[in-house]
């Protein structure tokens, strides 16, 4: 059913491209237009920030101008130098094309020439690049995706400088250069084009922008709509494990645009993957737009590129970070340079909200096109609003269909739930459903791990993922989700794995004071049924909110669950004993317990575990109804690690051993702050006495949160209802609640 | 005759002090003063600085005054209610104080008022404080120490608002709470306020500051002399192990100023406390200046006391955090209130020192006293210069004659070396004979652990040191210094370390390429002489400074050196193969070794080991000559510690087993960047191909640093005469070297 709409999409939007080759003659087209360098050079000089982007940007290339033109013979991996000087050659060549239009200075465009025919000298004779780890090895670079990049950014630079160039020029250029290279990595690497994955979204781009400056119909053609007959075997897959050959689907960009993107923009791999993502989607689809307009690619599947913009913007911390879902590199942010793009794009081509100049001015720069002349100008007359994030849920799969993740937020962005209940996320996902983490105004709290890598550094693996990236990154343990048996979800095994989701139970942000999402995954472990519901709330006698987290698990048989909390900073103290070992040894031996420290090991002496600690200058207790047969292991990263790829962060785990059914229920308060320049503690202790179930059978889950000033609040959780017209009653110690709606909060005491 | 010198000072300016009774009877007189204030009450409104400062100052009594006064019974530790209730009110009443004298309010004279005369109704009848931690128990707080802060403090609310009160008020404030006050930290409390320390400073100066209030002839006398006849047996000590009775001492506020700064305003305990040390000096000497400025307190010892706010703000990196020498706990800066008062007065003072202003307007406040509107004034007027701190050389010792600190830095703060050839800095000395710590724009690359404490934290030990400062931090092998045996300097023992310092041998900052500092240490191991030579050196054939670390070891007796580099950050590369053991286990059992994991042990696989690292972006490489059987061990801090009071930092340590001379040679690089955002690597590998020590003798070491592309600089010290007037020859593999002065650097390939 899901095939047929694709199929039907793609046949409708074949009928409006037929008539491509009436597309226009003129240069630039792509993502600068005739029309549009005509506004912005009358604009030069009026507007700060497009003129500091000009400014800044003739300097960089200014001085590669005057170090000269080097285009290596490839041999290293990415952090080496021909990778890089290669990298810097598209990167900066795109540049000087739009500084050339944009100053009409013929240096610009003879630097851009020059180069493309020392490309164009030494393409034809370049073997496959020497480095094999790559599923897809490419020509200039160690893979396909990278030689893509390279096509995309030099396409714009080529329609830069179009005009400049003679038509004998052009057809060099076109014959012993652009066609191969597009040919090269698209039917030659059939593994690599063919498929629905971040890289083939580069890979198609990359051919259809080359096709669009050479008029070219058959690469136009196979960027929409990939290779027809490309010769893969159902099943095979990449050095990631993901797929590449899937029964049925589609391939080419307008698949790809269709697939990872949920209705709500989201995009399955994750933010990281996402802001990587975006720019071939936004660019190639601005290049369609200007040259052809009446396909409203930024209106497809209901505007999703720009509400995808959007969502990307929303998955990032007070800071701007992203969020680190699945592989993710820590410290990504909306500062890069595909988010300027993202931003300035969906500014001009969406309906300019002014909450996006806040992020244009943070990032201190704008496209030199049209759109950044829109951002820049709207600057300029003091249109900008601040950019609010507020609790947000993302469902994710192509249907919208496939779990989701949600963000609950308190405040301005005080506290950030992040949680995750989405699809495996293609081969970058990790095993970790109903996993959260937890940030306080941009700083990580309880921690999401993030990837094994050193992107680009190339003294780590040529600075691709790293075999821990595997054993211990993608597993479920390294995660602050439910492990049974000291085994991942589903196995840790892709095939299985991508297969299912999580399911939303509900999600609700109706109220200030209570933002609550609630979901379950019944697949992860067959026989066992996990709900979480974590939610921000602020009860009336509370100084502060709180964050609840209520994990319900349901099982027949008997199963040993590890619970971690993957906290950041500094253990203050706690209310129950441990022993610490002499000599430190791995928790276990696969499944990422491997790479754990046992750091300490104790029993809860209390029904309420408390968990004291500092992160960044701010207070925090984690409290939970514990059993007094619990244990409580305080664990570190870093066993077995012989190239020290990993941090040694720790974690906090409630291990269950010999249950079915299950419940773990935690409060983290955040409630003080420290300052070591005045050394001032402020509220450094928690304000919970205790933190019990009232009530807890398939229908409900009842906790109550009781302070030291010996005041109570009741959380009640409908686990089977959560219609918001639903009306529940029940009956807890002798006394009737009723409510309306998914949940109940009530101050009892 | 050290001694006498003091004593003859001292006579000197008693003879100066007699006059005493004729001292002002105005108030205010202390720090604000009658003429000062009208000043400020007229300029009010024309200083943005200053009016900011009364507005947020203002804001900040409004609301206390608003909350009421709780003077609760003491009971709590630091970092409990009533620790921090009561230091709170000292605080805001001296404010309340000030902001009565500019704002002209009675309320805020009330507020005091009312304050005073609930301490004064409880203190009668209060006992010593619960708290039996402390070698001089307070009465509200567990220290004497604390309880002279509140007088301190107290005394200036005291004097502000003294006119607004009736005679009768201040008679019963004076028998029943200031003097029985003054009388209990001083008289009842020998063992705190007749020493040469941290402690009786605040003692002395607290006693000093009521008494000129009181006008009090014996508190004032008492403060700067002492008391004559303390009863106290000479070699005891304090909690801390520090000694309170030293044979034929002076004590008092004089003998304090005289003893722990040396001449060029370093402050023997380091900066840490020298920075909590300053307010009471400062604020004392302030108030003996406006009541007696014929005394010439500031011009004191060759103003002495102005020196040491220099000396102070010199010894930040380039952040403004204090460099954490000896127990000093990381992220305290300049921006601490003390360091706004120290700015301020050495600012109006001093010679209004234009570099002073930028620091108070990052400080972002001022005092609200005639020097606050002082800075406050110059800023507006715009007279501010940028601060530059250079490489700086600072003697340690009353006479200038204990060894030192010095601080090498490179351009605008890059690179600071701070090395520590000083003596044992009091109680909260640690046993770290020439070692070092390096920073790079204010981020720390090799780091000095600091204390393990975590001040005014309740929950840790009632906020005090605990144990780990003793067994680890104190420790030699926590340092970046050298251990002979697994066993610390002077054995660890204060006695031993506190009869000795190292001598420097000499600093050079007289290149901009080339910056030096050379010391030796030949009592730490008796039969062991240690002489390192640090230096930033740029040879022309490189792209950025190095750092060259010499520690060259003589002995006639066979030892093992160990000589570690706490390393921050993520282990990149080794160009030398180690095996991680299975399970981590301590390293030693005593002297800071049960608190290290080792993590993996190797041998050097060429006569230069490489080890590259990232911190914070930046990449460095350690280049070390070694010799094939030399050990290479990755440690971790963070063994035998129960209550996770140590941090899980690393280090990497070179041991060598068995020998008697050697010789350590190293080279840190500091090469490249990577952003996160844009995920770059810039020269993220070494440049050097080689580290080798060309020549060694008693008189000279020579070491060639070779680059990859074939060049070579050549480096050497002269061991023993550095004079800068020395001619020096030496032949070196055949050729003849000549230069004058201690250090030679060529371009020799």
């Amino acid at each position: 059913m899901k095939l047929n709409k694709i199929k039907a999409t793609l046949m409708a939007l074949m009928m409006l491209i037929i008539p491509l080759e009436l597309q226009s003659k003129e240069h630039p087209k792509l993502i600068l237009t005739k029309a549009g360098v005509e506004t912005i050079r009358k604009s030069l000089g009026q507007v700060p920030l497009f003129d500091a982007s000009v400014a800044s940007t003739k300097q960089q290339v200014d001085i590669e101008i005057a170090l000269g033109i080097d285009t290596p013979i490839p041999t290293d991996y990415s952090g080496g130098y021909t990778h890089e000087r290669h990298k810097k050659n598209f990167v900066i060549a795109q540049k000087a094309g739009a500084l050339y239009q944009i100053l009409d200075d013929d240096k610009y465009a003879e630097y851009v020439r020059d180069m493309l025919f020392q490309y164009e000298a030494m393409y034809k004779d370049l073997p496959v690049h020497p480095k094999p780890r790559s599923y897809a090895r490419g020509k200039l670079f160690w893979q396909c995706l990278n030689d893509s990049n390279w096509l995309l950014y030099m396409a714009q630079a080529y329609d830069s400088i179009y005009t400049f160039l003679s038509e004998e020029e052009r057809q060099r250029l076109n014959q012993n250069l652009f066609r191969p290279f597009a040919d090269f990595i698209s039917i030659e690497n059939p593994q690599f084009y063919n498929r629905i994955h971040n890289h083939s979204t580069w890979g198609n781009a990359a051919v259809g922008m080359i096709g669009l400056v050479m008029d070219d119909q058959e690469l136009i053609d196979r960027a929409l709509y990939g290779i027809e007959d490309d010769g893969l075997e159902v099943g095979l897959k990449d050095d990631d494990g993901g797929f590449i050959k899937v029964e049925g689907q589609k391939t080419g960009f307008l698949a790809n645009l269709e697939n990872p993107f949920s209705p709500d923009g989201y995009y399955t791999e994750g933010p990281y993957y996402q802001r990587y993502a975006m720019y071939p989607f936004l660019i190639f689809a601005l290049a369609m737009d200007n040259v052809k307009p009446e396909l409203k690619v930024f209106q497809h599947k209901d505007g999703v590129l720009l509400k995808a913009v959007n969502a990307l913007l929303n998955l990032s911390d007070a800071e701007g970070n992203f969020f680190p879902l699945n592989d993710a590199q820590k410290g990504m942010s909306y500062f890069s340079a595909s988010l300027v793009t993202a931003v300035d794009i969906a500014y001009h081509y969406g309906d300019q909200n002014p909450q996006l100049l806040s992020v244009a001015e943070k990032q201190g720069q704008v496209l030199l096109d049209q759109s950044g002349l829109s951002v820049a100008v709207a600057l300029r007359d003091g249109k900008t609003q601040p950019f609010v994030k507020q609790s947000i849920n993302l469902s994710d799969g192509a249907e919208g269909d496939e779990g989701g993740v949600a963000v609950l937020r308190y405040g301005v962005e005080d506290l950030a739930v992040v949680f995750k209940y989405a699809a495996q996320g293609l081969s970058h996902g990790h095993y970790d459903k109903l996993s959260f983490s937890l940030y306080d105004r941009g700083d990580e709290v309880i921690q999401d791990y993030g990837l094994v890598r050193f992107v680009n550094i190339g003294q780590k693996g040529g600075g691709n993922y790293l075999k821990e990236n595997q054993s211990w990154a993608k597993q479920t343990i390294a995660h602050n989700s439910l492990t049974q048996d000291q085994t991942s979800h589903f196995k840790g095994k892709y095939e299985i794995g991508s297969q299912h989701h999580s399911e939303l139970h509900f999600f609700d942000d109706s109220r200030a004071d209570v933002q609550v999402v609630s979901a379950r995954e019944a697949n992860a472990y067959p026989g066992t049924e996990m709900h979480r519901t974590m939610a921000i709330i602020k009860p009336e006698n509370f100084a502060t909110p709180l964050v609840l987290d209520i994990m319900k698990v349901t099982s027949e048989a008997k199963h040993q669950y590890d619970l971690p909390f993957y906290f950041m900073g500094q253990v203050l103290q706690t209310n129950f004993d441990y022993e610490i070992p002499s000599s430190l040894a791995p928790l276990g031996d696969s499944d990422g317990y491997q790479h754990l420290y046992l750091e300490g090991k104790g029993k809860p002496s209390s029904d309420s575990t408390q968990f004291n600690w500092l992160v960044e200058g701010k207070f925090y207790t984690l409290t939970s109804a514990t059993n007094v047969t619990d244990e409580l292991l305080f664990a570190r990263v870093g066993a077995q690690d012989p190239e020290f790829n990993l941090r040694r962060d720790a974690a906090l785990i409630f291990r269950r051993k010999d249950v079915g059914d299950s419940l773990f229920v935690s409060v983290i308060e955040p409630h003080g702050r420290y300052s070591p320049v005045s050394e001032l503690s402020v509220n450094p202790k928690s304000n919970m006495a205790a933190l019990k179930v009232a009530f807890d059978t398939e229908a409900y889950t009842a906790v109550v949160i009781e302070t030291l000033d010996n005041k109570s609040s009741l959380f009640i959780v409908a686990n089977r209802d959560p219609a918001t017209s639903a009306k529940h009653h029940l009956k807890i110690g002798g006394k009737h609640y009723s409510w309306l709606g998914p949940y109940h909060l009530e101050v009892i005491k």
